[in-house]
């Protein structure tokens, strides 16, 4: 059995770190922490878990939580987890990090869009990019691991195929990639905010940091691993819903592929991927991917217009976070990637 | 491996039972039927089920899904499981019903609340009412089980240690029995009418079928079995979410327990019942319960009015339907009662 | 013309004071005052707004408040209220208090609940309780009006054709009244909790505060001035929605009237008072009254278990809050009742 | 005093009409017709208007319609606009229609999307586009108005300054316009389908119709008046909310306009257009235009990318559908274009 422990327990990724562990076959428990609910039980934090959890939550010891743990995940605010991961990692833990700062490779860039100086630059080298269904290999013999934003993590799968297709053909987007995404409330995270109050957000829509949000470089980082120096503009949107995104991205091509192309292109990348599901027919909806760690994908090509439209959809909390973390764990520790995860989404 | 084949798979509670039921370690789906959707795959009618189900949708055959199977669920509107059941039983299968037609004991009442001659008036001696925190030990025995209605587990489980007691005790309850359930909209099924339509449905609640719900003469005859004569009312009402029941029972009596007295009760009746929870502080909310067989309970006393509030919380189409059922097939195959059903709830 | 100022601005009942009397053809707005978003303008606070409210949002200044208006509405968490009204009177305002100071008549009642020595309890004996239909004329006297909270709004309408009859006839319900109601989040008001946090409340219905809410002893209050001295339970609950409340009020009789009588005695009782919609046929819905002042009532009698249920929606921002205290204004200042207010729901 | 009819006013743009013209001062209700529902009452079809009509809904008799009023909308699917519209003329009423026979300049472009051959060609040259923003002057001459599609509205609002400023320049849009709209479910209409089932479309967003929406050649057709013969590309999706769209419209140019300069051209083309509301700061969110006649818009540059993000909200059963057809009747009768509409929304 693996010894599981979880910096930042009592938030939404932590809360769900924990419901998905606590059915893993191989994996118990060690150590849950909460900077601002010690003390409190892991059942009161959330009384969904009763049964499920006997923890109780304790402020974070990285010393202790390194030495008592096979593995750790970060759930935290970015600019904690660079303080935290070097002593884990020291004291021999892996450590899969749900967090931002080990995100970008380059300190300039996580400057320049965190507004704070990178103090574990040398652990960046180390830190592989959590996306399996990119780095797979990687991932199994890494032993820090950044896992992607909830955001970059739809709009990659969904645009893989193509960029991929297209550097391998010499070739690139034209203009601008447009990324623009719907998100539930809970990618907010559980900080009560006026941003967040149910009647504020509830029968409502808007857009918010239009161009200037910080999964926006994430994305340009790995469309460019993907072959593409496209520029890309990202849109965020919140929806009242409280789980999933929907990224519908945007690509204008120099020469489409036709559909049937397009759509056998997509079934390929995914072939061996479990957990990414390239419809045969409609388009994806956020709510058959609830509480499961499916992304599902569409792609549609207009030709005249000679553009590729590629949606994607996924539960922020579990592929977007908590479900693609326990999938990087399962690769690190050569365990089979579904474990602990082949569940079937709550539909309806 | 046990052969379960569903009877109804394309509505919600058909639906619910291939999630879980594809994840039971000892059960393996041999038929799926559906009257409306034939010819269909079970994942174009549930694109959520991708993966975990190859089975195409056909027309229910009595005769050939009793000798395919080993249990049939049965999850049909009222009038149609009392035609099926009696050839299924004949073949040799166990039968679990998810629906009305064998609830009520007594075909007068049958007669009187689904304005339908009883087919089947032999068979309502063999079935076992499949609440199993009532009924366990004669469940396991059963080759028919008919499974609660969704308010009726919620009111049984909320009010059953009181209303056991005080027959113990020799007393009842003074007056009506009040019950007022709030349910989620997928407890009226994946038919689309009015009033069930989004438009009409959301930033809304109702009222509806005060005192006329057929669950209540349901609830009737449960509280008889507990021991009590008092009468039920019943007040269903419509709360714009998918899924969850919240029913808050009122019940006056002529000598209240004390508050700690009250716990320490409905903590002892479901001691060794695994998914009821009895809260040892807060409320039920049915978020708590989403997706899971829980059955969330708390209980309040008023020393001074010399009431007694007991309110349960439930995922209507799990330990309200699917859920329990399968709960029950466990039961009747000597299964352990969690088998294939001991999940955290989705939170949030 | 009115010059009419609104002390609380910045939160939900007075931005819904602003919407109403921004339309209403014999008030102009004067002061908007906010303790926490001073110095920002109202359409900043409420983008809605924008074109309908050039105010900028001050601290309150009792003084200038009552000199400048001919009345001032106070929408503020309860203790504030009782400390600025006395000085708005001596300087001339009117004043509707759509808060809790000046609700409940009996101090040490006060003291219980609220948990704090009243500060002006010689103004109790001037504040008129704000309910059009049962005070009408006494309110147009008044000078300080102390409007219901919005569950007592809705259970007192719901009862009062019931309990005034009783009381008519020399007795009254048998045990205790129950009102079970469900509210919409905005009743909560605008200040992020994590109790309002959307992921928490959406797909959620929870009780809160059964039997120890602070509108209780406030509709006990109001019960008692009908003529009825039976104890009441009040079991509040939260929906996932963000306006209206539905209250399914429970009352045992010796004996019942007819369906037929009931029908007549409520819509007698309202004929007359334009904002209550007793329905000829089906059961009110909270979303048939939105954005209205209207509260919409059915009744349903048990004559077998001698049971009255009535059932009461509204808006709880509207003839919860904003709209009745517009209400008595215009009674205060002898206009139309209906000045101001007289627009359709908006449906869906 | 006018008198309007209603032809489809069972529907949500007809319920929408007779709200709004309830309390237009200038306006009396003659006739409501509606096909399913002959012979129930308005207030049955919509409780929400009890007290607000008085009328019976009626199948519709074009020449009665047509001699008893003075002006007709009609709310009614494609096809059937097209019927009864030449009569009314005839017989001397103006028309309003809120459908989409009388959109399209083109009976050919018509027959490719609706699939229908056009039978009033003639009176396409007479109908006037009924977007006040863009042709108020012609509107006031018009006797025949076609209303702009819900999502057509938002868009061409947005683009307007854009599009017309760079067609004055000579110039246009690079490539391939993108309009992601994201509407409430209320724009699917009433009628119940499994598309708009509460529990299917709760907690979820989809796309829908990507690229072959009937709106996009409405749109395309617009921007084309307004100078652009760049190719349109529109993606409707689907939110868990009743009413609002908002549309997220992407152009790249050439040489984008700085932020400072996009602002003030946008503010600029609405001075004087009452129910557009640029945003000073903030992005546009439904919830702040909700119930009311308004379209909030904000624009943001980036000048990096070269890429122009206008965003635009409203509600799609006023200003998307009954509010604006009501501001077509006013100015086609010299009312002001705010009569009847001037109501601030109903925030939260």
């Amino acid at each position: 059995m693996l010894k599981a422990s979880i910096v930042g327990a009592s938030g939404y990724s932590g809360g769900e770190l924990v419901r998905l562990l606590s059915g893993h076959p191989n994996v118990e428990l060690e150590i849950l922490t909460a900077s601002s609910q010690q003390g409190r039980r892991m059942e009161e934090s959330f009384p969904s878990l009763k049964g499920f959890s006997e923890h109780t939550l304790v402020a974070p010891d990285w010393q202790q939580l390194g030495e008592a743990s096979d593995v750790v995940f970060l759930a935290l605010p970015h600019g904690l987890s660079m303080a935290g991961a070097p002593g884990l990692l020291e004291a021999g833990a892996k450590v899969v990090d749900l967090g931002a700062d080990f995100r970008l490779h380059d300190v300039a860039l996580y400057r320049e869009w965190y507004d704070l100086e990178h103090s574990a630059p040398d652990l960046l080298e180390d830190a592989v990019y959590g996306l399996p269904e990119l780095n797979r290999e990687v991932i199994r013999g890494a032993r820090l691991v950044a896992c992607p934003g909830c955001y970059p993590t739809a709009a990659s799968l969904a645009l893989m195929p193509l960029l991929r297709s297209l550097s391998e053909a010499g070739t690139d987007v034209v203009g601008t990639i447009i990324v623009d995404a719907k998100s539930g409330v809970s990618g907010a995270g559980r900080t009560a905010t006026m941003g967040t109050h149910f009647s504020e957000v509830n029968e409502n829509v808007k857009a918010y940091k239009l161009g200037v949000h910080r999964h926006m470089p994430e994305m340009q980082q790995t469309f460019g691993v993907l072959g593409s120096d496209a520029p890309v503009f990202f849109s965020p949107h919140l929806v009242p819903m409280t789980r999933g995104i929907l990224a519908t991205c945007y690509a204008s091509l120099d020469a489409v592929p036709s559909q049937v192309e397009a759509q056998r292109l997509w079934q390929e990348t995914y072939e061996g991927h479990p957990f990414v599901r390239v419809l045969s027919e409609g388009l994806p909806e956020t709510k058959a991917t609830l509480g499961s760690n499916f992304c599902d994908l569409a792609v549609r090509v207009d030709p005249e217009k000679q553009l590729v439209v590629a949606v994607a959809a996924l539960d922020n909390l579990v592929k977007g976070a908590a479900g693609q973390a326990i999938q990087c764990m399962n690769l690190m520790f050569d365990l089979a990637e579904e474990e602990g995860l082949w569940q079937a989404p709550v539909f309806p």
